[in-house]
């Protein structure tokens, strides 16, 4: 148990050489990329993306919850994004998942969760991505963003954008 | 708007140099990371993290609302991780930011959302952080994870851990 030591020991010689404090806070390319939280998903190399140039938000699967769309909203009404970028990935761990029986082993073990946790499953992973977009485009507080979605292969390491975006 | 464009385009010349086809779903390091969607965050520099050493969740102003509970619920029970780290950041737009203010404006604009939308502000940078860490250290499925807060500070690169965890 030392993760997070040893990202604490990297992090000093990453601020001995930091020279980025004049980056804005608006990111210079007004994207906002929202992804999964998998290990595999190097971000910023896998999109060619430099540190000030996006916002990032990532969570379990690519879903647009609430809190996404919380995150969104300050994203392209605050910081200036214009564009949304969702990047669902192959091999997901949410894919074909069971929840309901992950919850149901969890509550037997620890007791129920303080509030209900549905862990917004999927069985195909381009119609999960999809639905994403399609949840962004119908929030009126985003209208004026463009959205498009695409899949990532974590054996390739390609990109693959949606048919129809 | 070219931003997606840009993207893709990057990443036909990082997927023709990609050789990670053989990393787990699995972090490496068994760390799970909890930032904010801060376009100035480099996390996998700032912390030293290669590509499947850690799961990463990005939200406006690294706030454990329930998505960040689920995903790390995920993450610790599925994927293995036993660490997490919540960092913050010095300069973060939900600092002292009037979120009622943006609410209203935008409603005004263009009509209400359709789920209410609280954007998580916050007065005190440390304070949040701990707020934060108690809401995993008390979630009775999280409770055999170790959790500890940092702050980033944007203007030196550098990561300053929380008194008391």
């Amino acid at each position: 148990m030392n993760a997070i030591d040893d990202a604490l020991n990297a992090n000093r010689e990453f601020a001995r050489r930091f020279t980025q404090s004049y980056l804005s806070r608006r990111p210079a390319r007004q994207l906002a990329v929202v992804t999964c939280l998998d290990a595999r998903l190097h971000v910023e190399e896998a999109l060619g993306l430099a540190n000030g140039d996006a916002n990032i938000l990532r969570n379990a699967g690519a879903i647009v919850t609430d809190d996404v769309l919380r995150s969104l909203v300050f994203s392209h009404q605050v910081l200036g994004t214009r564009e949304i970028m969702i990047v669902g990935h192959t091999e997901c761990g949410l894919l074909r998942f069971d929840g309901q029986e992950l919850g149901a082993r969890l509550e037997r073990q620890f007791g129920p969760a303080p509030s209900p946790l549905a862990f917004h499953v999927f069985d195909d992973l381009e119609a999960n991505i999809s639905r994403q977009v399609q949840k962004i485009k119908s929030h009126p507080w985003l209208k004026s963003a463009l959205v498009r979605g695409v899949a990532y292969d974590v054996k390739t390491g390609m990109l693959n954008e949606l048919k129809g975006g």
